[in-house]
């Protein structure tokens, strides 16, 4: 039977509860927004007794299915202010499905000034309280659960910044290599920073198989599924071979990769950091250019990076990461751009928000742009220590813009924008303005239709067809978010006509139902309205499903276009 | 001719223009509120080129009537997002009415990376470079520019504060002794900073007497105002004996004096740092305790505070900033407080935000309540000279909060609440919730009829009455902002029947005109109206209307009072 937990850390008391009817259907993000909508004020602080902290695998977590392994981490955000679901790879999201665990709900703060874990398995959940792993950095905390509880332990950890309650802190996942995947976006750990939870273990001995209710239709929908993404040249071969790094050529042909504080478009520099780059680098160097952030991944884009002496510096080296302390901020060295990532990754600091965070720093003029080295110094010495510096770093490129005085800050609801240029890639340009989750390009990632020809053309310079394609997707990947499905599934589910619906017979193998896709798209809508309806009673208005206003005023090279949407226009995204 | 003068610091360009019909019954808040309204957009970034920022006389200032030298600054405010209006003495006010000067707009941010200074005269206005006095403080800059303008030249300056853009900067005002006022609340010196104005000099050699259409009636009616002024025991005996600071053991024995960062209503140390104290010491040491903020102010609150040593420390020494920096952050020595007022003064920092922030700060751990020493280190070593330490702190309360994880932040629409507790003293929390400025005690001071039995009486612990007074007082306080005349004139004017009429014959003497009580009612509401409209659009809801989760959850003693009110009851303020 399916459960839910709960540990009220006011009291440090944990139950286990039935799993109500209406969430019953629900999983991943679907589960984690119901949940908060329900239970937490939207007005209340994001760091106060009030906010809660949900983990909820998906509905396919657990399950053979290819590509299912996710886990969602939902709150309100101290980032954004907004409700907020991030999800992650990792070994914990089907290790508690296996536990048949639903959703885990953490909530209160504890009364005493003193750190805790939780350690979760077939008996159910203890808090205890922790000392020796406080203030240590997260490949430190895994290494030494593993020493203390088992090499098959999993983890779910903060680093200093979550302990220091830094709003662009997130929750790290331990993955299958005892590396990290994390909960990024959205400060995440800060909110488990705030509960004073260091670290939730996860023992899944003796958990039995997760339960499919067809086998025989589970099996044949999942090979179909698997087929087709192996047979989609995203999917089967460019991230594969390059990671999601292949981005950075493109985006830079395309005039979307936003450079120098998104002063402009291409980066000169581009070759250097290139996906084709790096896998040379990581087949020279030894290292591993397919590699997978969960048991059953058949992507394989996550990516293993050595060093010139062969030495593990980094993995899950992503396109967005890299596009940020590399084209944004001007660092055009790999070497460089991957210690930063080995950093953010011990201190618990989300990479997309710190890379454009520091191009504002650079704006601003704390370090000079291409100043790699100066990045990975104020990585350990400012934002690990937490010093005063280091927390206005830790806030995000809003704190900085905000401390420094910058006007030139490319937030959404005070959250970084990632790696497209939303003047030139004007699709990616409504999901930021109009997501309920501040700017998020997975959100709704028309980077497919924009830029990659999936799900079939439309062109990133005119507004046309813009509006209609992002809430499309919006709806689409809400969906797959509630799955534990990666997002990578749209590209074939977009183009391969057997792929969704193979997605739709998986489900309804798993629980013995007959939803359509009908159904699946109205859980999309719904699971949009709810999160929507969160950040209305939060306080949010259609005022702040807009871009900087430097987006209108400066045009961006090589195309000199500007983001020209009227508010009218960017409203009608809600029409449905 | 009354007349309208722009400055655009995007080409350097100046011009002088009529006033528009609109704006002829305008002055003061109405003003700029009028104008930030009509001209800014709502979701402007505050430092960016679209905000503009407003200075406006009141409809009365110049005249002879008493306390009517105000000057009104306008723009949206960097530190809360919302219109700003803040009004302050010294002598710049009278200065710009005899010149005409209906209003002086300053639009866009110059090109190069330069400071300027503008000059207005009977010549109009000039812009000039500036390069001696930037990075000075407000004093030196006073200092330099008597000896460079003659004594006589009116100011408005940003000190360290305002260059810096910090969110908590103030415009000084130079007052009749070459010592400070303050545009205080809001961040508009930062405005001021983006616009890369260091200073404002004002000679109003060969400017004509403001006019005045009814000279005899004006007589008859600033004779019957003074008179109220003079007989009110608070306006006429307690301010001018006690300053403001009358408040320190009156609000101790009301048990809403906010002590230890809002964690009790009463300070055990009250007596060290009461206005009867502050009085007795004054006196000893030589200094003033009778002291006006301009010319014809016959209320005179304003204090020269000697040290030890009979030497100058402070003036303009006020309720709130020795109430912030001593109860709410326990120092007990008035003397640091003093010290910390000028520092404050000569950085050019809001002494309300700062003080308030001090008290969060000292919850954060970065320094120990009851540090008066370390507040005057933070703001010589951080603050003024704009270390990443002194960034956060000079972001006001909000900023402390959000860099450090607290969630024990007294603020409102991110301006820090002032000087009285609102679960003990609820009128004032609800003009904290509602007013369009942020939490700002003087836009409807219910401490009048809750505290002192100004204006009938409304007891304090109870909510019956508190909206309709917050309501009534924020209406009439508008409309007082608008004529250049203190606030203080609301004692008089609630208790005293000959008080309001005298002032409304002194506007309609003035101009020739002929309003009545309720046009000037109307006009109040109006201008609440025009500001709250702007929120709207800028993306406030009533869910801003709030205060901070921990007024409801904790009680404060001496009352165990708790901030009680409904959303609902709340958002009762706006049916007018």
């Amino acid at each position: 039977m399916e459960k839910i937990i709960r540990v009220n850390m006011a009291d440090l008391s944990t139950r286990i509860e039935a799993v109500p009817a209406g969430w019953a259907g629900l999983g991943g993000r679907g589960l984690t927004s119901t949940i908060v909508a329900a239970e937490v004020p939207p007005t209340c602080h994001p760091l106060g007794p009030s906010n809660k902290l949900v983990f909820a695998p998906g509905l396919l977590t657990g399950t053979p299915a290819a590509n299912s392994g996710r886990l969602s981490a939902g709150a309100k955000s101290p980032l954004t202010g907004t409700i907020k679901e991030s999800n992650a790879g990792g070994t914990a999201a089907q290790m508690l499905a296996r536990l048949g665990i639903k959703a885990l709900i953490i909530e209160g703060i504890p009364k005493a000034d003193a750190w805790y874990s939780l350690h979760v398995s077939m008996d159910g959940v203890t808090v205890q309280e922790e000392t020796e792993l406080v203030g240590k950095g997260n490949f430190a905390v895994i290494e030494a659960l593993e020493a203390r509880l088992g090499k098959k332990t999993g983890i779910l950890t903060i680093g200093p910044a979550g302990e220091l309650k830094m709003t662009a802190a997130n929750i790290s996942v331990k993955d299958p290599d005892s590396k990290i995947r994390s909960h990024g976006r959205g400060g995440l750990g800060a909110v488990m920073g705030s509960k004073k939870i260091k670290f939730i273990s996860i023992n899944d001995e003796g958990a039995p198989k997760v339960p499919i209710a067809d086998p025989e239709k589970f099996r044949t929908a999942s090979r179909a599924f698997a087929k087709a993404l192996l047979d989609h040249p995203v999917s089967g071969e460019g991230l594969p071979t390059y990671g999601t790094n292949v981005l950075v050529n493109i985006l830079h042909e395309a005039g979307g990769l936003p450079t120098k504080n998104f002063t402009a478009g291409q980066f000169d520099s581009h070759d250097k950091i290139s996906g084709e780059t790096l896998h040379e680098t990581i087949v020279a160097r030894g290292g591993k250019h397919k590699h997978g952030c969960h048991a059953g991944c058949i992507i394989q884009c996550s990516q293993v990076y050595h060093d010139k002496e062969g030495k593990y510096v980094t993995s899950g080296f992503e396109y967005e990461t890299i596009w940020g302390l590399g084209a944004d901020c001007c660092v055009d060295n790999l070497d460089d751009i991957a210690r930063a990532d080995n950093l953010m990754d011990d201190i618990g600091i989300d990479s997309i928000e710190t890379a454009v965070m520091f191009g504002v720093a650079m704006e601003a003029g704390i370090l000079p742009f291409g100043d790699g080295k100066g990045i990975i110094r104020l990585l350990e010495e400012e934002i690990a220590k937490g010093t005063a510096l280091g927390r206005i770093l830790g806030g995000g490129a809003g704190s900085v813009g905000k401390a420094y005085g910058v006007t030139r800050v490319p937030v959404v609801k005070n959250q970084g924008i990632p790696a497209y240029d939303p003047r030139s890639v004007k699709g990616i340009g409504i999901t930021y303005a109009t997501s309920t989750m501040g700017a998020d390009h997975t959100a709704g990632y028309t980077i497919a239709t924009n830029i990659l020809n999936v799900g079939g053309f439309v062109d990133p310079l005119k507004k046309d067809g813009q509006v209609e394609l992002s809430r499309n997707l919006q709806i689409a990947t809400a969906a797959v978010d509630s799955t534990g499905m990666c997002i990578f599934v749209a590209f074939p589910a977009l183009d391969i006509p057997e792929c969704l619906p193979a997605l739709i017979d998986m489900i309804n193998a798993r629980f013995g139902i007959s939803l359509t896709g009908d159904d699946v798209t109205n859980l999309g809508k719904h699971i949009l309205k709810v999160e929507r309806q969160f950040n209305i009673e939060a306080g949010f208005t259609k005022e702040h499903d807009r871009l900087p206003e430097f987006f209108k005023s400066e045009p961006v090279a090589p195309h000199n276009a500007v983001w020209d949407f009227t508010d009218a226009e960017i409203d009608e995204f809600w029409n449905f």
